[in-house]
This record gives C-alpha cells, sequence and structure tokens, in this order.
C-alpha cells in the first residue's frame, strides 16, 4: 500500500524470476541499475526483497496486503425474525464482537455486544424480542466492498467508531438494492496486519 | 519503528535544524551527501522528511511513534466491591470495552462487555453480586509497562487475544507486588496508529 507502481513491478519480477540479480531486474525494465537503487532499498527496508551476495534479490513473502479482500474474515449472521437471546448465543457461540442480521439474504441490520448487553440490563424478556427491534438498520450501516483498498476500511472504522465493518456485494433489481455478505473487517484484523507489517 | 539508528539521528537533525540541506545533515553526520542517499528516501516515503527545492528537509511530523505512552488512552477503572449493574453502568458512561478492577489502587481484576453480557443473560441479580466475582484476576491479567514498545503491547493483544491492555507501573513492596494503572492499549489505538502510518 505504501510502494510505487515501479516498487510494485519489481516485486512482481522477484516473485516470479528469483533468484535475480539487480542487474537483470533492471534490464527487464529496460533501466540501468542505478536508476532503481531507491526502490530496492525501499523494497528491502520493507522486507519485501532480500537481497542475497552473489545470488541476488529473493521474495521474503513479506508482501503489502492491499485489499479488503486479502485480510477480511468469515461472516457472522442470523435471520432477523432470530430472538435477541439466540443472537447473544451466537455471538458466544462464533466468539464475535458483532453480529449481522439478514433477510432474504440481504443484510439489513448490524448489532454489537453493546446494543445487546444493553437490552440484557434491562427489563425486557429476550428470548421473546426479535434482533430487528435493535439492531441498526440499512441505510445507516456503514459497510465496504471487497476490491476496495484496506485503508478505505480502516477509515471508515475511525471515523465511524464502528467495530465491524461488514463486506458486502452490492447488487441491483427493480430500483432495489441487495447487499450479500461476504465477509468482515474487524480492529482484530487491523491490528493483525500491523503486527505482520512491523514484527520483525 | 522501522527506522534505522542513522536515519532516527536525521530525523532529530531535520526536526532542530529545518529547514535543512542535504548537504549540511551530511556535514553534521560527517559523511557525504551521497551517502545518505538512501536514507533521504526511506525519509521521505515513509513521510516524515519533506524535500523542498532549493529550500531543503522539513520535518513533516509523522513521526514514527515507538513507546506504549506516546498511543495509550485513559483508565477506566471501578472499585472491586462495586456491583456488575453499576460496573456496565460505568462501561456505558465512558463507552469502552473493558473495565479494570482496583483494590487499594492496585490492578487486581479485569471485565470485558463478553464476561458482562454471560452473567447479564444468567438467573442472576446482577446489582447484587459484586464484581469481583467475575472478573479475570491477577496473576491472571496479561499487562504491559509504558516504556514498552508498541509492537510488545500489538504482540500480546494479538497472542492473548485481548482488547484491552492495561499499562501498570509495577512497584513491589515487602515482597508484595503493586500494579499501578496508568493506561490502556486497545485495537482501536492500534487502529489509529495504522491509520496515521499508512493515510496519505
Amino acid at each position: 500500500m505504501l510502494l510505487t507502481p515501479r516498487q510494485e513491478e519489481i516485486a512482481e519480477i522477484v516473485k516470479k524470476f528469483q533468484p535475480i540479480t539487480g542487474e537483470e531486474i533492471a534490464k527487464k525494465l529496460s533501466l540501468t541499475r542505478s536508476a532503481l537503487r531507491t526502490d530496492f532499498s525501499v523494497l528491502t527496508s520493507k522486507g519485501i526483497l532480500k537481497s542475497k551476495t552473489r545470488v541476488g534479490y529473493q521474495y521474503e513473502g513479506k508482501s503489502e496486503k492491499k485489499y479488503i479482500k486479502e485480510i477480511m474474515g468469515e461472516v457472522v449472521s442470523v435471520d432477523s425474525n432470530i430472538s435477541v437471546y439466540d443472537t447473544i448465543l451466537k455471538m458466544f457461540l462464533k466468539d464475535v464482537g458483532t453480529i449481522f442480521i439478514t433477510e432474504n439474504k440481504s443484510l439489513t441490520g448490524i448489532v454489537s455486544r453493546k446494543d445487546l448487553l444493553k437490552i440484557a440490563i434491562g427489563n425486557t424478556d429476550i428470548t421473546k424480542v426479535p434482533i430487528s427491534i435493535i439492531m441498526t438498520r440499512m441505510p445507516n450501516i456503514i459497510y465496504c466492498e471487497e476490491h476496495e483498498e484496506i485503508i478505505v476500511g480502516v477509515r471508515k472504522i475511525i471515523n465511524h467508531q464502528i467495530d465491524s465493518l461488514p463486506v458486502v456485494k452490492v447488487t441491483e433489481h427493480k430500483n432495489k438494492k441487495s447487499y450479500k455478505l461476504v465477509g468482515r473487517v474487524t480492529k482484530t484484523n487491523i491490528t493483525k496486519l500491523f503486527l505482520e507489517y512491523f514484527d520483525k
């Protein structure tokens, strides 16, 4: 995500032809080796390439992930007529902090542990209340799509103070939008990515 | 956190003497400008320095934060004899996901929304149960100290699957350890830091 197009091209070349010398990479790009000096130092300092004396560059596998698709986790959802109590059970079973709610397989709502805790301490019989009563409803749900850049998702998480961002495929039929759930992005995903980038 | 000692030194020089040319920086380090070429390109590509034609390098303020102290948030804690119900109220009031519990101003326990939700849906009168009954207790609490590197905290958060890491000052008196709370580090802090590093 921090690479220039040329640096990404170099990384791709090394991935394909490793081990490969700087000279050979420069040749493939019709450039001189010295013109690429900065790119090589950025790529090695980021742990994407490794330079071995008398061998050349090797791909270190620490590629920079770029799209939501590459980091998103499994969808955890319930149908909108399920009770609050059963939603809480599902939340414990799947050990997630947020549950998505669907109607006809389209995302229609979202609830967090906070929402559930709030109703659980009230005087309501939570086995009788359907989750649809307390959920945050479309169009008030912030979502993202899997081809968007990770940083777009991170911005949404921080700016809207949300824990779990649904990843959807939006389709339209007779002027009615449908949001098919394909994944979720959480602060845990981002924290893991942070560790992946910076832990040496 | 990704800088070499020399790059950190350059950043410090620019912070102090900006605007300053590459030539002048090299002189201060008793090196040639060309020997620093890689360092300059790394520092500008990370947004730490900005190079202005005919002016020199300026410090962009996007320094890499290094220690827990620089990112930790406010402590939110309750005393151990407070009820589960009142702890939940405090959690809503402060809008946090985890509450720390103290005895004689020393950290003795921790509870998450998950723990509270679990007891809230049971058949317990949560206004009568003290929080100490359900909290996770020392020595089973993972904590960190403010002078530790951020990455150490991130590792603990991921490896132990925790949401909120207490930051403490440990003192010892007559063979008894005391943990004074000074802050907390959450996945939100790390996600914000991620945004700070990568959002251009």
